[in-house]
């Protein structure tokens, strides 16, 4: 859980960084931020800041924003009942973000995961994106990912996001942000 | 069909309008810019610029430049043996563009469908979206728009791009754009 104050600094500070990329949003969607700290209460380490555009039964488009060093922990999105879980695409737009995906793990990579939750972080190869740099990632895969120094915004283009099914290797995580009442 | 010269002055307008509103395209990306004058030969009026980032099965997202006063002719993505048409969300970035759809006709709208091709436009209902404005179009919906003075930057988020199968209200119009060979 986060304070509302943590909410209201995490979203100007999102608001901050966007604006600073160039990219637009309107006032009306400044409220509908989502800051997710994964019910870790280290928002700063582990954490991620969201602005939904759209999610309909068919297509899903975000703007992620990262703090500096900040961490999505490692995830996937299954397949339920033989629907195929989401499919995304991230792009960068500014900043650097470091993506962690199944394969040979990376020697000498860029990031460690967040300290005191290396247990939960399992796959290893590297995937570097900086602006105009993208991937895709098919459903049923494990990644996390953390920006670099100086933050990162990428854009996901992908199939309807479901959080509630998101599968975290660690099972300390909840994914539906909670912000206290005051 | 556009000649090489017209194909190359076109993209590097666009990645010029891309850089001004700060989005960042890799050199790899650039030759892979469609310049689409929709086979009428009049591509500052008629026609559209188009980065396609991803388009797979599932998902697709693009980034569309228009020029000033340029207009994407009215065409709808077709639902195709019982398979869902293309759905599309126009997010604006920059600039601004008009949208036409089905509904009541905007008395006074911003923009008159181009010379000499009026008859080949039928809906008349003004959504105008300013940097941050978007608009989400189901599949079968009639649907045109055209940029305003400076020229838009459109960001367009939706499923499967089958460009190929998209019915055009013109009979004159080829959607798959043809480049002269030198």
């Amino acid at each position: 859980m986060i304070s509302r104050a943590q909410y209201q600094s995490a979203l100007e500070t999102s608001v901050r960084m966007l604006e600073r990329a160039g990219i637009v949003i309107t006032p009306e969607e400044r409220p509908r931020f989502e800051v997710a700290d994964f019910g870790l209460g280290e928002l700063e380490r582990t954490g991620l800041e969201i602005l939904t555009y759209v999610n309909t039964d068919r297509v899903c488009a975000k703007e992620l924003v990262m703090f500096p060093h900040q961490t999505c922990p490692e995830h996937l999105h299954p397949t339920v009942s033989g629907k195929p879980g989401k499919e995304e695409t991230f792009r960068c737009r500014w900043g650097t973000v470091y993506l962690y995906v199944p394969g040979v793990p990376t020697s000498g990579p860029a990031c460690r995961p967040p300290a005191g939750s290396g247990a939960y972080y399992t796959v290893q190869h590297q995937i570097c994106l900086k602006p105009g740099d993208q991937y895709t990632l098919l459903p049923d895969t494990w990644h996390w990912f953390q920006a670099g120094a100086e933050g990162a915004i990428v854009s996901e283009f992908s199939t309807r996001s479901t959080d509630e099914q998101d599968l975290f290797t660690d099972p300390r995580i909840k994914r539906l942000p909670e912000v206290a009442a005051d």
